[in-house]
């Protein structure tokens, strides 16, 4: 086990982990949906939406595509569920607008003031698969105090490929276990272990909504698990 | 001329334009030469290390050396300076040390409260040629507010290349007349003018000493030419 005193950086899973993502989206898309498709319910096109999320970054860890970044891969998912949805004729700057959803999500209530905590000890720094503009666009509206903004964009490569987390590692100039992943999800967390890195997994357990089946615990004894972000920075001797 | 409302996003240099690297580098160096060179002047000693920066970037700018951080660059350039000077035996160990004193300088005294003021109206990052961790140190140090690290290490080159400027503006989805490159260099602002950036020139008189003779003024038109950032501030409308 890591010891919390070796831990020199902290970098986050941002959607699902930071902020709430499916809210954040179903509000986006509801005056969408009020105007082309006033039968659909915006949690449900949210999930449909998010559920071409992984596929289409697949593409590009698999080699078979070079980098694009996330707001480019969203929006064509946003074509592609609009399109199954048989909603049609909508004109760009609609779609445009709506792709923004993912620029105006809200932070679960732990995080903030967590993250100023975290920041007085450690540098924070989201390792997000969203593009650099995507998150300062939300950390400006949320308040979130990132020392930098670091993940896919920096290092042209998407989670869980190793060289997203051997990078950022490389970046940050530290020894891979000086460095924590705090995620909301095994499966990254497993892929930064794999690396060297420090793991802390999160609670979250409404991110996909009140039925949600994954990522309810943790799945193997990762170096910290807390329910929240303020748990963490109590486990990391970080002061109120 | 760029009209103050066009301006979405505030990209500055930072060796110069926000933080006092040559006094910041004598004070690092101070206790080091005590030890081993104690006849040398500090203010000397930075001027002679700092003269290895620009002949260092320039193997890489010209393609004869891939990219390596400014990390590394000033180890190598304070390893030949060392040299220059006779100053040999040193420890590693004192060198990596002394390697650090560009991770903490301070910045001039108007640098952080007008950063807080352009931060609440733009997106505001270094465009340094400094690597990310050298940023994060001295923003962490220095209280100073970015909303990411943009530069050098995000864009694998090194300023005044073309590409350090346009891939900046691609990474932050703006149109370049609304990204603002904030610099007391001239021949940086030339280079992000060519890319079709908005240019603010702010004097810095001290940056090499009390004997400065260059960009003692602004050598063409920018889009504005201030004395300090909080005039930069007032210019583009930013409240106390």
């Amino acid at each position: 086990m890591t010891h919390p005193a070796e831990i020199k950086a902290l970098v986050f899973d941002v959607f699902g982990t930071i902020v709430d993502w499916r809210s954040g989206v179903a509000r986006g898309a509801a005056a969408f949906l009020d105007r082309y498709a006033p039968a659909l319910d915006p949690y449900a096109f949210a999930d449909a939406w998010r559920a071409e999320y992984s596929p289409s970054m697949e593409e590009i860890r698999s080699g078979r595509r070079r980098y694009v970044r996330l707001d480019v891969l969203h929006r064509e998912n946003l074509v592609r569920t609009l399109d199954r949805y048989g909603i049609v004729d909508v004109p760009d700057a609609d779609i445009d607008a709506l792709n923004l959803a993912w620029h105006r999500l809200d932070p679960w209530p732990d995080a903030v003031a967590a993250l100023h905590r975290l920041k007085r000890r450690f540098i924070i720094a989201p390792l997000s698969n969203g593009n650099i503009r995507l998150m300062v666009d939300v950390a400006k509206r949320a308040g979130l105090p990132w020392d930098a903004i670091l993940g896919a964009e920096v290092v042209r490569a998407y989670k869980p490929s190793p060289q997203v987390y051997s990078d950022t590692v490389e970046i940050l100039s530290v020894a891979p276990a000086e460095l924590c992943l705090v995620a909301a999800h095994n499966g990254d967390l497993a892929a930064a272990r794999r690396l060297g890195l420090s793991t802390a997994f999160v609670l979250r357990p409404t991110e996909h909504g009140p039925g949600q089946t994954t990522d309810l615990q943790a799945d193997d004894a990762w170096d910290f698990d807390v329910k929240d972000l303020n748990e963490l920075a109590d486990r990391l001797g970080c002061p109120d």
